[in-house]
């Protein structure tokens, strides 16, 4: 089945909201698409972006006769807006989400879902460090994966429709057990963010003059963990207050493995280094391999120009930069 | 003074090595380059590349006659080849280097710096994650610090050329303590990549399955991280174990830092999550505005295209691609 739905109703219109806008858009795949909000101000600037059709802060509203709604909005809202719209829901619609977790979204929305309308939580495994309607990009979830988690009952034509629908903004598709999601995004993602935001913690915690250091010898490795620590505050509060125990568990692993690092260094074991870090080499291959990152190298982050050959700096003795 | 230099030797052709070599003659800076590496290999395909004048297995014939020698190899070898060049060392040279850690290159290199020479060790503070001779490029350099540890009684204008000469390749210059040094890298470097190894290592020893969706997944955060990992083991060895008492203060730092993030999880403290990840996405801005990392989402990696709006995908049903 093509993937066309007559009416979109984007709940929540940030990076990925406004991205599924953008994409549906110019893939074809959307009549009519409705916005709505929580503030006035980020309406009028998914209005400005010219991401919908339809604007408005009543979340019923945007869902009336729509056939595919999307929740994009933090998952600590989810309670309030299922209650919201389940009088609004059409039989036969598809209610979907991209939301971080799923075994929370099942529990938190799968009350208020009337029969007839078929409940398929998403998660789109795409985004940036922005945050935002103008954020938001068509390309974002091309040659990315997006899993789908749905419950019981629902007809497979609708998971495949929706599947064909992520397929058609150039993800991949896998179904799979809300629970099992929760496990694997708390070893890919979940815990990642943490690790970064604890070290990055750990510098904003310094004196001025060692964080200004810091800050200027960044390109040693440090620069590396502050991107996904710069992601929405909001948004991972949310995730780490319903991903509680997976979350433990790994960090549970990460801890017992981090001990045993650091008994390598407080004895110098070298042999015992040299091995682990052996074998890290290889899952960026493996990562690479896998489509799911660039080979260039440092990223591909953009190469500085040096100074044109003839600049060769001069200073009178005792000169410099710092001392 | 402006930094040129008669005869450039340097000992180790890998990323920097090779990379020194490219800028310093791009930008005119040298008039004969000679390489010494450890093994034939190496030497072969630093010669393949035509990064040098003179090639040689002997670091003392290497060194013989130039006015500025650069340790390029892995600190670990500082020992050795400190002693072996001792002899070729010409007076009124500069010896210096591009390790990670400076305390213990002071304390290994310097008693064998005969009087006369100028021991100025230093620190590249860039790199990628890529090893070998054909790693290396012009640009490496350019828009980074380098920091220079001078021992006391080095003129100053022989740290000045020296300042110049990494200048003229683009960098600015910082001279410091060595082991104030190795207290800012052992944060900005070092645990960095400690904890970056960690990660991808509790990744590596999950079971096979998990493992594969993991690869899958990775661009929720994970392949952030394997970057670093991917860095070269010996030179990552040798790293921790001469950097040990530094690694290990902010290693304990990391770890209590972390505790307070785990209970902050476990008992569901919504409010300290949300306060801890605001203040570090300002990090990341004072990084940006200090011209170390590029503004663009996602490190500026490529974006994938999405497919063309005419495939749109039919499926028949019950077909896709994982279920």
């Amino acid at each position: 089945m093509a993937a066309h739905f007559r009416k979109l109703a984007l709940i929540g219109i940030g990076l990925i909201g406004s991205s599924i806008a953008l994409a549906a858009r110019r893939q074809g795949l959307v009549d009519v698409i409705s916005i709505a909000t929580r503030r006035q101000e980020t309406l009028d600037e998914g209005h400005e972006l010219g991401l919908g059709d339809i604007y408005t802060l009543d979340p019923a509203e945007a869902v009336r006769g729509a056939d595919l709604v999307i929740l994009c909005a933090p998952v600590g809202t989810y309670d309030a807006l299922a209650r919201a719209i389940k009088p609004a829901l059409e039989p036969g619609a598809i209610l979907s989400d991209v939301g971080s977790v799923k075994e929370h979204v099942v529990k938190v929305v799968g009350p208020h879902v009337p029969s007839g309308v078929s409940f398929i939580p998403g998660h789109p495994i795409a985004g940036t460090e922005h945050s935002g309607p103008s954020a938001g990009f068509a390309e974002l979830f091309a040659g990315r994966w997006c899993v789908l988690t749905p419950v019981p009952g629902v007809p497979e034509e609708h998971t495949e429709k929706l599947a064909d629908f992520w397929r058609a903004m150039g993800s991949s598709v896998e179904c799979m057990d809300a629970a099992h999601h929760d496990m694997v995004l708390a070893i890919t993602s979940h815990i990642p963010h943490l690790i970064a935001y604890n070290i990055v913690g750990t510098v904003a915690d310094l004196e001025d003059a060692t964080q200004s250091e810091v800050i200027k010898f960044s390109a040693s490795g440090f620069r590396d963990f502050t991107r996904i620590a710069a992601s929405d505050p909001v948004m991972w509060r949310d995730i780490f207050l319903t991903n509680r125990d997976a979350v433990l568990e790994m960090l549970g692993r990460f801890s017992e493995d981090l001990s045993v690092l650091q008994r390598a260094v407080r004895t110098g074991d070298g042999a015992s280094l040299e091995a682990m870090f052996t074998r890290t080499r290889a899952i960026r291959r493996s990562i690479i391999n896998a489509g799911q990152e660039t080979p260039r190298a440092d990223f591909g982050r953009p190469v500085v120009a040096p100074p044109p050959p003839e600049t060769n700096v001069v200073r009178e003795h005792g000169g410099g930069d710092d001392a």
